[in-house]
């Protein structure tokens, strides 16, 4: 099979599946599962759960019988968009072109939907069909990841950034933090998965560096669409500001480059790895 | 030993050892850790961690090995204190005589404190030297009770409130998920923590009862206290404005009871869960 289908199968399992992760809830607060599901469905490129996924196929493991732990990662960028949105932290609107949670729902709704993929995402985890030392090493990578030394950390040194300016090494620990953590919490989530614990090491040097290349073509994205961005009105600090627009473009090179080379330290078939990873660098939105 | 003297030793057991659960973070973004200690140590009464380490202790389990199980469900009533206290929310300046976290750190760093304190309840659940059984069941417990169908669906309920008046099935629900929902976590964590899973139907029976009489308590002692209280200054439901003073009082005191009735169907000595249930019903603050 290519590698365009099976990204599409990850992908097509993911949507499908998806919406039935969230609890039905009573008609007196059924306000949480409805704004809990508008944030799901709004059209992400579901790039952690099919790293997830696709690091659980090439070790051999059961996708099927995985998927929970990586619905649960997206579950946890969920949540991160819709509280990054509210009014007190970036104040956006709008979120893939759709009004953002809180203007939808209202800030405190918003707020609780939050809370509330935060706290499913592990009651995902703790609904997978592997094993109970598998589920609790997955809540325990998880949320280490996504805690204060992990995706939170990187959202204070963001928020930090919006008073000063932030020098190009609080970039990169930042974006460590804020992006590559929850990308490699995705990859060696399938690691675990597929009960393959040694290529964890593999994995992580992977994800580190692809999520340092896919922040700086974010940058570089905001950069070029200009005006709409909030950071970019703000002034925060970013690659292109940094680096300045080519340079940023060659360091993005580099790191998927770094990325890249460690998928060789992988006994399995890395090609959609490094097929998914080229498409992440090269996107145009 | 008197009922007394082993409650005071888990509170101690609890003070001595709570911070040591909030990871330490680089000085880049020290004030998330701050913060989480801040709500932390802002003295509570550790309601739910005592029950947590009290159900272990008569079921026969190792009090110290579960602690990080109690300390997991005193973090997720730390954030969701937090997160009450935010503008969107209650918008409370003070919380026990000092300064709410959003007045004393700003807004989005609160949020992310909540954030994190939700995130790392999981991490504590993780750490704990029990078997991956124990702690990934206690993961899905504590999970389903923090989430949507539990505490945070309790909260839709008391925003919806704040528009219109509740009538007493509706303040039942609320306070069934607010309030009775991470009390029920506790004594089941205490079960599991023990690995005595067939008294979680009796400790159950028991925190719902306790929950509910709880909260009629601090809706009487609110009333009491009069004018500081944004509950009553807004003209939200409570029992006391549902069922008046009395009716109130006798109200949390049947509830009591029952909470009682559950307790013998435990094998064991429950004459301090008697004890602290009797202290909670007669407590003035």
């Amino acid at each position: 099979m290519n590698s365009d289908i099976i990204i599409k199968n990850h992908i097509d399992l993911i949507e499908n599946r998806i919406m039935s992760f969230v609890p039905e809830v009573s008609p007196e607060y059924s306000v949480i599962e409805e704004a809990m599901k508008y944030s799901l469905e709004s059209g992400g490129k579901r790039v952690r759960p099919v790293l997830a996924l696709e690091f659980c196929r090439i070790l051999g493991g059961d996708v099927e019988k995985m998927l929970p732990f990586a619905i649960a990662v997206e579950f946890i960028h969920t949540y991160s968009l819709i509280h990054d949105d509210l009014p007190c932290m970036d104040n956006d609107d709008f979120r893939r072109g759709k009004p953002a949670s809180h203007k939808k729902y209202g800030e405190a709704n918003a707020l609780l939907a939050g809370d509330a993929l935060l706290t499913h995402a592990f009651s995902c985890i703790a609904s997978a069909d592997l094993s109970s030392k598998q589920m609790i090493d997955a809540v325990r990578e998880l949320s280490a990841y996504a805690g204060s030394n992990g995706m939170i950390g990187g959202q204070i040194i963001d928020l930090e950034g919006e008073n000063k300016s932030l020098d190009l090494n609080s970039l990169f620990l930042m974006d460590k933090l804020k992006t590559s953590a929850l990308i490699t919490s995705a990859c060696v989530l399938g690691c675990i998965g597929a009960d393959k614990y040694e290529y964890i090491p593999s994995a992580v040097k992977f994800a580190e560096n692809l999520g340092i290349a896919f922040q700086i073509i974010d940058d570089v994205l905001d950069f070029l669409e200009g005006e709409h961005n909030s950071d970019i009105i703000s002034g925060k600090s970013t690659y292109v500001s940094l680096l300045g627009l080519e340079e940023a473009r060659r360091q993005a090179s580099a790191y998927t480059q770094k990325a890249l080379d460690a998928l060789e330290e992988i006994d399995g078939d890395t090609s959609v790895l490094k097929h998914f990873a080229s498409l992440l660098l090269n996107r145009q939105s």
